[in-house]
């Protein structure tokens, strides 16, 4: 079984998270041994300052659910979370430009943000169709970016089925060969993250890591 | 045979629609006698001009597709509308909030774009839970809309069975008693007009009008 626990981006992106529940999420992710911590912008100068002295990896979640900021405002709020210290931007693709084939702006949109820091960018395919999923993946590629992420953990429209998500991990590989592929939303149970983990999923995104982290290590414990 | 050409809202919102393509769209309004005209907000006053000295509505579509722009935002977009001469706003609620039940901010953001001009609200009925259409149309009416509309007919995300939204018009038609319903979205034929006007709808929104208008009239000579 692969090292589960190291994949996962331990994910707090609630709208009503208090400073208590940050600070819980960072001390769960130091405890496991997370891979990063996953919280929209105005947590990322608590994490830092939560998971110093570790290899934790802040990463702030950018322009939830669909990416349809203007340009200038995606730009200023993924330069605001590196001045309070983020590691990583998981940034959504503008998703309605996919959509409507304007790609040109969609790579210049994710070029200058991949410039500001480690960007992994999710392209909500379950709004896509194959041919969509397989587009945006090459651009987030030629963007400079470091991953291809499928969704956000709360997007309150996502109807995506695992399997069906597990599929599109397998297109976007073949279409984005070389860098990460992040899987996230609906990944509950050790099951869930494995079967992602199996379709080529490099990183989850989960807030059920801690249930994760336990199974993982009650399994492992028994093989 | 209810006369479906009466309750047609004659829709085009296509992204690169031309001045040329508007004129044609009205044109046709005035030929057939359509019940409205439906554009984007720069064709309003072109619209108006078009239609000058008939009865057909200027309809104009705020914020598609999931009226997530800031309300002064919303409400500049539809005061400016009013100016240039609209009849009508078809309006997306904001489909995120009604998401996550932030039900006193949507119902503020209508009510005050209500006084603005006669509003019709798309509640995008594809994207919600029957419970949350139920609420989503309680609000509208109380918003004081005339008319509570399923969706935009461009909608890229939409992926709903006509079957499907001949089922919300129902749950529609019952929390927002005494308004209007409208139907837009996949709307091609005269058998689709005729199964949503079936299933309660007043008002139909489609880009198919001519096609319909045909069709009816064919229908109607036979007969």
């Amino acid at each position: 079984m692969p090292n589960i626990i190291k994949m996962i981006d331990h994910t707090n992106i609630e709208h009503n998270a208090t400073e208590k529940d940050i600070i819980k999420t960072c001390q769960e992710a130091r405890f496991y041994g997370f891979r990063g911590v996953d919280v929209n912008p105005q947590w990322v100068k608590l994490a830092k300052k939560e998971l110093k002295g570790t290899k934790i990896k802040v990463v702030v979640l950018i322009d939830p659910p669909m990416g349809q900021s203007p340009h200038f405002q995606r730009v200023a709020i993924c330069k605001q979370a590196k001045k309070d210290g983020a590691d990583e931007l998981d940034v959504v693709i503008n998703v309605i430009d996919i959509k409507y084939e304007r790609f040109s702006e969609v790579l210049a949109d994710l070029k200058e943000i991949c410039k500001i820091l480690p960007t992994k960018v999710i392209i909500g395919s379950g709004y896509l169709t194959d041919e969509e999923i397989k587009k945006a993946s090459e651009i987030v590629k030629k963007a400079g970016a470091i991953c291809v992420k499928t969704a956000t953990e709360k997007d309150p429209l996502d109807r995506l089925e695992l399997k069906e998500k597990a599929r599109h991990l397998q297109i976007m590989r073949k279409a984005a060969p070389g860098i990460l592929i992040k899987a996230s939303g609906k990944i509950k149970t050790l099951e869930d993250a494995l079967m992602m983990v199996q379709a080529g999923a490099d990183i989850i995104g989960t807030s059920s890591s801690v249930e994760i982290a336990k199974a993982y290590k009650r399994n492992k414990s028994v093989a």
